[in-house]
């Protein structure tokens, strides 16, 4: 395995992640990284061309970048354009995440999205989850033990979030509308929800979490809920629930995004880190 | 939901299937499967014209075909090819199981392949996960529970059969090849063993089940399990063991296929009528 | 089932309780608890007297005093010495919390002391086992799914605590000492740790939780632990861990008491709600 | 550690246990085992005295006697009476089972009754349990991933079936009486039915399995399962289901004992073998 790595820029996932690639003995030339602290003492490339020169693979911020212009460097006064990224890594393996088609495009640089790859949204979907049954415990103020919850949408996450709420002792249904789902959802002895009876049985549930990125929990739905339910909402933007009127309702809504990096920042980082040995790997 | 259904041929599940159907109500005309007790007092269809005549959906054997040129009868004297029922089915919905190209190419034909179904698959693959439970606790003379237990595979079968073997207690293994199954099998509280390590592994294993229809456990890996292993292969021909070079070795190796239609008959033609009903819905 | 109640001062629970017992149609009379504005419309009995001859069941704080002298009554101005209350108490049922001997040596009342019923306790292990994972999840960096956690003690709440961190995908070590324990943990796919072998497996956890009411982790076993370890705890005065010494050496310690208060204040109340039901039936 | 032992008399159990002493480096010392052909190079005692002479610990048949007179010897044409064995047992430790009075009054040996230890019993309601759930797929028509099952007493076999029907997907209900059982019932995430209201839940259980010694399954009862109900009893005599009347209504009814030594015979000599070592341990 390739036991040199250059970083250029990141926030402090990256900075965590630099310290263990060098924990685990690698050689670590960061750019774009000079007001962390705890990289103070690591090795520091003078110029972008002489980072990316010493070696072959090349990790930087993830996202690449939050404008789609200038890649992100929380930690630096340094100002780097996309292109000006991209013109320089003819030839190299970059690591990165959210790239642009700039990049897809360019067949002399080999890229790895780590959003893009299935067993990084694994590993966050494990965190994610347990955020969310941080959150309901946090919130709610029973017990999940005995109480009724639905989980809505049976991808990674839901997945993940009903086996872990059974561990827990709920009461788990799960909301689904493909039938090989489930008829997985009953193997897994959690109680199966089709989206089209979905309304009948809001008014059992104590607690919603949703996983749809789209409007499920809508101005009907949400008349049926219990007065006291919780809905957490994890789906991304635009959300699965209609929030403005939940809160006219006066529903306890939250909507929790970004969970890994908030409630299980280490983990955070060791994904990415073993997501990079996964490509490192011969 | 359409109640009217045509059954053309069929085995033990398909008479099982037919009085199942009649008793929710269906008005079931039967064709070649007059030898069938069960059935002595169901509408029978005079001639494979009539028969598919009275009903919009035609069942038929599952599989169509065992030689793939004869429908499959083994309750009825009745002799039929398949073209000459294909020609019958124009403008009629078939249901059936390893229909071949003919029936594809057939657009006057709306077909449903059972067997490719994966709703369907699920089903049986809960059904083939407790056959393999049953079996492993008939030939093994330790308990399950405390046994270092290899599930190779992860696809559905290895999924379920997991989650049943950890909720008996066993040490569950899972062997993949792909990162985020291994990762998905660390969620879920197995222990994952990536393919290329598998070696090392297999001396600590009590029982080992197979999902993979490729030769794993060829004669270099037999010589590695204990000598009081059980191997259970659940593979498709050919399976995925040397089973003459293990029973040179006088290695316990047991070769089970079509568990659920064996351990859980009944079972097995719910799972039919359930997808059935799942076709019929509007 | 008796549908009248007296209830004679309490804190916050007991105020919750007041309306619950209301909400399932009981007539509930209050004394001691004036200043409880969520109750102020309810039957206020004039004297304690009177509060007590109207109903055969009396409900207390629980638990009965905090100084072994006065009756609390934080809701209140009503200062009540406890021979004064049992003086008035001859002929009836009390249902209260950590009675003393002057109770038990009174053959006139018939005394139940909800904090000494096994039922109740088991309630508070379900509430004490989730805030216990709450709290790790909160305070440990990374997830808990895959963590290493020593549960200390398989009593109730280790009984729990293992089988829902278990759920959540953690590898559970259990300790105890009596080897049908031992056997026990074994049976539900723990990992069972005798005491006298403790010393040699402390440095792989990294989660501690301990329900053992003596000093289990010293200087010397505190020596041996990760020095990133999350020690949690739950054991009541003295704790079962040398925190001055953890303290010292910057290990992260969290002793957590009276959890299902805390965490989940309203199932709280229904435990002790649900106990009284039981005392109440025929 | 002791590692001398003298085995006089027992069946196939106790002839594999000699064998795992064996292998474990304990010199074995046999007496009216002399039929017992994988025994045959094992050392002998001459006579019963001498036998006994030879080592500190002295196993025996469990249990002791099947008529309460003579020692059970299946693999020996020795006749030996309990008292002529006891009043050779002066100053020794004894292994054995069902022991009797007799033995319990003679203050001169040291006795162990293998049956009585609570740690033989939990491992012993592992196998049961897994013999249980075995009996179960080999009889019932469907998978128990699904259906109803009802668990009747909630001790050691109670709790471990429990857990592990879960596991396999199964509706799990648990009976009991008490309330801290109801209690713990719920935590585990099973469906608790009182014994009281038992009646009313009967006619929904696919699978019906009995661990209380007691007639609970009289003909009343019996009026109200499915008329394809499995019922398997495991309580010993006189069992808990009216066989008779269940029998003549067409039931399905099996009274199962004895399950450790037949499901998992070798499991079974390992818990008589770690029990052992638990009593000679220091």
């Amino acid at each position: 395995m390739e036991k040199k790595i250059s970083i250029i820029g990141g926030d402090l996932r990256i900075v965590n992640l630099a310290k263990m690639l060098a924990e685990d003995g690698f050689e670590v030339i960061t750019y774009a990284l000079e007001k962390a602290e705890e990289l103070s003492n690591f090795a520091k490339g003078e110029t972008l061309e002489e980072t990316i020169l010493k070696s072959e693979y090349i990790v930087t911020s993830i996202p690449l970048s939050k404008d789609g212009k200038i890649v992100n460097t929380p930690y630096s006064d340094v100002k780097l354009t996309i292109p000006e990224l991209r013109n320089h890594l003819q030839g190299k393996k970059l690591i990165s995440g959210k790239l642009d088609e700039s990049f897809r495009n360019d067949s002399t640089i080999e890229c790895y999205d780590i959003l893009e790859m299935e067993e990084y949204a694994v590993l966050n979907a494990i965190a994610t989850a347990e955020g969310a049954i941080q959150i309901a415990m946090e919130e709610y103020p029973k017990t999940l033990s005995g109480s009724n919850i639905l989980v809505m949408g049976f991808g990674r996450i839901g997945k993940i979030l009903a086996k872990m709420l059974q561990g827990i002792g709920a009461n788990v249904y799960c909301e689904a509308r493909k039938e090989p789902d489930l008829a997985y959802i009953k193997a897994y002895g959690y109680k199966p929800i089709h989206l089209k009876s979905l309304d009948e049985h809001l008014p059992k549930f104590d607690i919603i979490i949703n996983n749809i990125p789209v409007l499920v929990l809508d101005e009907n739905r949400l008349n049926q809920v219990k007065k006291d339910v919780l809905i957490l909402d994890l789906a991304s933007n635009p959300g699965g629930v209609d929030f403005e009127y939940a809160k006219q309702n006066n529903l306890k809504t939250i909507w929790a995004l970004a969970l890994p990096g908030k409630v299980a920042p280490v983990s955070a980082a060791q994904y990415i880190r073993d997501t990079i040995y996964n490509i490192l790997k011969p």
